[in-house]
Parts: C-alpha cells; sequence; structure tokens
C-alpha cells in the first residue's frame, strides 16, 4: 500500500521522514509550510483534526502522533531496526523515545510557542525564561545518556527513532542558544547519524542546517 | 521474574496498576505518598532519577514512563490484550494512548502544578485559568471517541490501557469543575470498567473515589 508522509522542516517529523529512508521505503514526502499556515487547510485537517506534523498516511490510513507513526513503521518494516526487537532493549528504548516525546519536545514547545499556555505576554515571557533553563537540563540528561550508552547508536545496535529524535532535540537547543559544542557526545552522534546516506536524503529534502546555534541577545 | 508497582492513588500509576490486575499478575504494590515528597528519597531516586511514578520494577530493571510500562506489560503477557495484538487496530490504540500521555495529561498538569512552568504567581495563575479550558476541550474529545468507537471498550475488543487512562482524566476533570456527567459516555464506560472485578481491586488499593466533582467557586 502507498504511503505518504507530511512533514515541515525541522519538526519532530524529522524523525518519520529519517525513519522512512532508512527503511528504504517507497514514499511520497508532502512538505508542509507551517509558518503559511498550511497545517490548519480544510484539506489537512480532513486528515488530521489536531492540525500536526508528521502525519503518515498509509494506504486509506491516516496516523498521527511520531511515537505511533514509529511504532507503525518498525512493525511494516522489521528489517529496519528503528527500535530494538524485542525484550528489556525495546522497553529501554521506547522509555527514553517516550521522555524525548512527552517531556524534552514540550519544555521546547513552551521556548518556542509559550502562547499555547496564555494570552498573557509576561506570563509568556516567563514560562520562555522557565522553559529554556528546563530545556538545558534535559539536554544534558541526553548528553549523559549517548556519552554512557552500551550500543553503537542511542536506538541500539543500529541507527534508528533516538538517534533522529537526539539530532532534532539538539538541533532546536541551537535555536535558543543552547551550542551542540556544549554537549559533544550528542553533537558527535547527530553527526554521524546525519552522514548516513540514508538520512542525509531527508537532511537534503529539508534543507536542514545542522547547528544553528547563534548566542542569545 | 518478581515484579513491583510504585504507585500514588489517582496518579497516572493507576493505567499500570490496572493493567497489572488485567493481566492477572504477581506483584507488589507499593505505595508513594507524593504530598509527603517519598517520590523524591534517595531510595526512589536510586530507581527513577525522575522522582515519578509509576514505576515498574520487573526483576533486575526499573521502567519508567507509563506508556512503556504498557508496551512492556503487554509484550510479558500479551494475552492480557492490553492492547490490540497488531496492525492498525494497535497503531491506532497507541496514537490514542500517545495523545493521552503528551496533551490531555500534560494540560492537566498545567492546571494541578503551574509551579512547574514559571516561579511567578500572576503568570501561574494565568498558565491555569488556559489550560482549564484546554483541558475541557480535550475531554470532549474524548468523549466523542468513546461515543463512536466501534469496539467494547476504548482499547479494543477487551479492557485495557485507554480505558484506564480515560477513567483517571476524567476523574481528574472533577477535581477541576468538569462534571462526569456533562461527558456521558466517558462517565458510563470508567464506571463499567471499575466495576471489572481486576479493575475494582486496583481502584480498592488506592481507595478512589470515581466522581470527584464540585463545582469551582
Amino acid at each position: 500500500m502507498s504511503l505518504k508522509l507530511y512533514y515541515s522542516p525541522g519538526a519532530c517529523s524529522f524523525v518519520a521522514h529519517a525513519a522512512l529512508e532508512l527503511a528504504g521505503a517507497t514514499y511520497e514526502p508532502v512538505l508542509l509550510k507551517l509558518h503559511r499556515g498550511e497545517q490548519r487547510s480544510a484539506e489537512f485537517l480532513a486528515l488530521n483534526p489536531h492540525g500536526q506534523v508528521p502525519l503518515l498516511v498509509d494506504g486509506p490510513n491516516a496516523i498521527s502522533q511520531i511515537v505511533a507513526i514509529v511504532l507503525h513503521l518498525d512493525q511494516r518494516f522489521p528489517e529496519a531496526g528503528l527500535l530494538p526487537p524485542a525484550g528489556l532493549a525495546r522497553t529501554r528504548a521506547l522509555e527514553t523515545l517516550l521522555w524525548m516525546n512527552n517531556t524534552v519536545h514540550p519544555t521546547f514547545t513552551h521556548i518556542f510557542m509559550p502562547q499555547k499556555f496564555t494570552d498573557d505576554a509576561a506570563a509568556q515571557a516567563s514560562i520562555k525564561a522557565h522553559a529554556t533553563q528546563q530545556y538545558r537540563k534535559v539536554l544534558g540528561e541526553i548528553e549523559h545518556m549517548v556519552a554512557h550508552k552500551a550500543t553503537p547508536w542511542l536506538s541500539g545496535q543500529q541507527p534508528g527513532a533516538l538517534d533522529a529524535y537526539a539530532l532534532t532535540l539538539l538541533r532546536w537547543g541551537g535555536m535558543v542558544g543552547i551550542d551542540p559544542n556544549a554537549l559533544p557526545a550528542t553533537w558527535a552522534l547527530a553527526q554521524e547519524f546525519a552522514a548516513l546516506p540514508a538520512v542525509a536524503r531527508a537532511i537534503e529534502r529539508e534543507r536542514l542546517t545542522l547547528n544553528l546555534y547563534r548566542p542569545q541577545s
């Protein structure tokens, strides 16, 4: 059945984009320009009422939620090793993937879109400052994990979903004044992952610069 | 291998607690009193540095993250049907479970613990008011799902993780002025789920009152 991925450059949809390339899947990538509000078009909302990327369309079925998409692709392309196949290694990888998704990722959302949490401008500034400190801390936790991992990749024996998410979260850090060079193990992992031919195709399609760091004024 | 669940009454650890009972597992339930800060004891932080429940200890391994715990228990007790076994039904259930975990649950956190997002009291009040509106909206989405489900339970053919999470999220709604009777399909599902003998054991152990509604002053 046909596969189609709706993505936005540099969003967490990159995790699905890299996964599809790593799996060697045949799929149609569809770019949604979030700054133009294309995620709120009637056509897209009919597929995903939450108006979010990534969205994977598998035959007649539209699937949202990056972790659900990863698990779906892992089910569809088990040989790709996007996650460890079973047992405690799989549970550990999922534990980290879920923490990235429900803790690290939303911490960045509080920096990037504080207006999602209050209409008050002063409160937004306060949320943003608080989340920036937290984001530095959680990227530090990822650095510790990467520096102490017992497998070649953060995902396990094969490059996979966790490596793609770590790259994405580190890249976002650069946008808010966190120098990737201050997180050397994660930065080395991101560069190594980005250099894989499959991943490089996704990076080229999204036209991503890995290091977005600039000191905050 | 031995199983131990660290839980706090009414927290999202209820999802793991109900799952263990539904699976007929032999396990040791361990109550952590969050209001006494027991999650920040040196003993507990050694098991889970994030200081959060639920924590499942499976033999020598401590596993955090409710969705990772559900997937782990589903792997360990496949016959329990905590999630649909495979295919699109499984993907759909995971999509909803992940949305509950990364969107509905944290919306409640903004109401219940606004101090996690800013130290400023006025900003906390603003966050809380905004999140209360959002929480009403997302519980409305759950109501729509429950009212239109094509299977006997929200989890699928068997009662499972999604039913336990829906009960938990609805119960939290009562604490912030959302009357469960205004969400009749979800309220009926929660009551039906709570009445299952396995689930009733978890509810009795946690001493949970299902309907916590009181109008907000």
